[in-house]
């Protein structure tokens, strides 16, 4: 290493130390890590308020409007948030521990924008359906489940 | 117990069993323990967005108008998630584990409700102020800070 670039390294280092943020694309370990929590919690609350909705289909629970309603508002809130903070790059299966994210979501990012997107239409949907009766929250479960899984399919690594 | 009351209670653990909800406004264990993971879930991703906006106030990371709204439109979301299906009565401190939640959360419900609200109503102006500039968004702050800390002190218990 010349002179001058242990001197850039070096320069990196310390704002790095400073600002908590690496150079470029790149983000701390620390920063990346917390990204994949925050995503971790996002889903969570995607499959506890799908939950709640298979539940009511499969007739497990009664069906109750005002429950459907709020659970299915629960998920597209859940579906819909912005994804620039937490889908953080380098956020990736085999860096961050726990996480099953394929490097694919960030190198085939509008295929990955294409499925969240299908999925964030498929809970409008239902908050619509859930509030309707039985009937159209059963129907609308399949366009749920199925942008679930089309996604996981492609964009979710094998179990850690 | 008279027959009559034996039968009621025996076609009501029947109907338990059956359809996983319990009588009146008491839920089973497991829909307690799932709401309580789908609330941690909420907190998680409110303390990681207020968390970005104020490294960003502090000047620990620079300043982007389009992260810092980001952040500010999670925060919102998460923050006004419906409470309905994630705050069961019953899924209090003491009953389910891990939880700090305090009983008065259910027999002061107004009172709860107006610290929540008080927060939705300050990520929505963390919301404008996040894409202003710096300025704007460490003066709204406050208010994110402030209403998650009056909310903490009057409804959640000490550490388990």
């Amino acid at each position: 290493m010349s002179k001058h670039s242990t001197l850039i390294a070096a320069t990196a280092l310390a704002i790095t130390a400073m600002t908590g943020v690496a150079f470029g694309d790149g983000h701390t370990d620390k920063a990346l890590a917390a990204a994949v929590k925050a995503r971790q919690a996002q889903m969570q609350l995607i499959g506890y308020n799908t939950g709640l909705l298979g539940e009511m289909a499969k007739g497990a629970t009664p069906y109750d409007a005002a429950l459907a309603t709020s659970a299915a508002k629960n998920l597209s809130a859940a579906a819909s948030l912005d994804r620039q903070t937490i889908w953080l790059e380098g956020s990736v299966q085999g860096t961050v521990d726990g996480t099953r994210a394929k490097a694919d979501i960030w190198t085939n990012a509008a295929g990955f924008t294409e499925k969240a997107t299908a999925l964030e239409t498929a809970a409008d949907a239902m908050v619509t359906a859930a509030g309707t009766d039985l009937a159209a929250l059963q129907a609308a479960m399949g366009g749920v489940g199925g942008t679930c899984k089309a996604c996981h399919e492609t964009y979710r690594g094998p179990k850690n």
